[in-house]
């Protein structure tokens, strides 16, 4: 009985949304702008009619389908498919998505945040297949993480687990903007890997990062870094080894912490590749305690560009 | 058909085991030496012998145990309760413990690790009961811990999981055991605890700690630290507060990443009260993320000198 999901990827500006089979393989997909400063109800419009876009045009029936799983940006209760206090959603208290999507369609719906949406993704359609525990990394502007427990997302008691960016690694370290000092956001968050890379570009301005961001040192950001190192510039790939030696040391407190020992890693600045993968591993390995080595594996996520459309699918699969 | 248990404690010097009711009484006990330098063949004998002392002499019959539970140092490999490599078991490797009781006894066996068995004694006889999640701490010469989550203790992929001694806080920091820098255990294990009062008494010769200690330093230990802080003395109730702001630290990352909010506290320091356990509080507040400050408790273990032997019954209760 495998059926077609419907997947909506919730963003700031965009809802990606995309009509996904069994097997993982998008099939047909849409994007329709948010408008999230026209408030909840407008945008909970602008999902029914990215969804309506998919199935109005589509041979499937109603049987067909799995039903519609949404990945949102906050926090989600699953009771209900309740979404609270998204960020950059002005106005968005506390909105019961899942229900408004339910009445429309007569579906079966899942909604849950976006980084759980992204393992739960993993899990099921890409490198997560065949582990039935893994930690998975989302590396973008924050620091986002899902753990995924006997083979099912674990939540907590209050739905808020897999804070992976604000494991502090560094109590009297820089300031996260969680208000907390030493975060391993506070190290490996866009924002700040950027910060970084200014600050040594200035210091070496023959560095590719520099000439990539035409010169213009606002225009740097972790993809430029991560191009940069792939062209195989010594400033991109310190930094690159910084974030991954960073980032080991909080994984490291995880694994000791759940003996899972698999980490999967996606978002932009993982599609850096080895200069990132290599340091991570080393790191990790190093920080673990010792019974904890034997079987470490760091794997890069492979839903890449569709991670949000797909996980979101997955949710329902 | 609430049955007795018999609980096992193995220590390195001393097994302790007890005959427990479903409500968590001990009915009996009796402690046998380890003589753990006489190997695995002889420790196995003088458990049997702890056993053998408690059944031979009561009027139960083989129906009314529940099993026996053992609790054990090292790692335990739940298939055959198997213990691994114990510390201060010298020419331990790997024995298959749970085996070699049930053929013994007929009854049912479980092994488990001591800081798990910890856990569980909490969650089914101490603090923890009512609390289908919460973090078990165990402050001692080192530092362990267990997790129970969704009413069960959770092992990870290998059985390792709990390892709350290692939590990185400070990656700079001082030097830990287990070789890696600025653990949880490198700031509030027994023997750092006691480096750091030794430090703050040559500074101040006044303090309690050291006419508790008949002003040898080298006899120092947390006990004393302890009682120091009970009798109001400034230099033992600063080194409280240093280390519950330290363990704090830590344990807010735990929250961070798995959303269980309650926080058990056993082991000896454990015992010195609120000024120790307010710290903490104070701590693990100001350093988790927003949601998780509702509902965040950090409560004191119940199970206190017996923890040991109720906790081992506790795995078959």
């Amino acid at each position: 009985m495998k059926k077609i999901a419907l997947g909506v990827d919730l963003g700031g500006t965009a809802i990606k949304a995309g009509l996904v089979n069994p097997q993982g393989k998008i099939l047909r997909d849409t994007t329709v702008p948010a408008e999230a400063n026209q408030g909840p109800t407008h945008v909970i419009k602008q999902i029914i009619k990215s969804v309506h876009q998919l199935i109005d045009g589509s041979s499937y029936k109603k049987r067909d389908y799995a039903g519609i799983g949404v990945g949102s940006p906050g926090s989600v209760d699953l009771d209900g498919g309740t979404v609270k206090y998204p960020p950059n959603f002005p106005g968005w208290t506390v909105v019961r998505l899942g229900d408004a999507l339910h009445k429309e369609f007569g579906l079966h719906v899942e909604v849950d945040n976006d980084a759980n949406a992204a393992a739960v993704g993993e899990a099921k359609l890409g490198a997560g297949i065949g582990h039935k525990d893994f930690i998975m990394v989302t590396l973008g502007t924050g620091v986002g993480g899902g753990l995924i427990l006997n083979g099912k997302i674990f939540r907590g008691t209050f739905g808020g687990a897999g804070e992976l960016g604000h494991i502090t690694i560094d109590y009297n370290g820089p300031l996260c903007n969680c208000g907390n000092h030493g975060c391993v956001e506070a190290y490996v968050g866009a924002k700040y890997l950027t910060q970084r890379a200014i600050e040594k570009v200035k210091r070496n301005r023959r560095s590719k990062i520099l000439s990539l961001a035409g010169n213009d040192t606002r225009r740097i950001d972790p993809k430029i870094i991560s191009l940069a190192a792939r062209a195989g510039d010594a400033t991109a790939l310190d930094i690159l080894a910084e974030t991954g030696r960073y980032l080991g040391i909080g994984l490291a407190t995880v694994v000791n912490l759940l003996d899972v020992r698999v980490i999967i890693i996606g978002g932009g600045i993982a599609r850096a590749g080895k200069p990132l993968f290599n340091p991570i591993k080393e790191s990790v390995r190093r920080h673990v305690l010792t019974p904890m080595k034997d079987g470490l594996e760091v794997l890069p996520a492979k839903l890449g560009n569709s991670a949000g459309i797909l996980g979101a699918a997955a949710l329902v699969l």
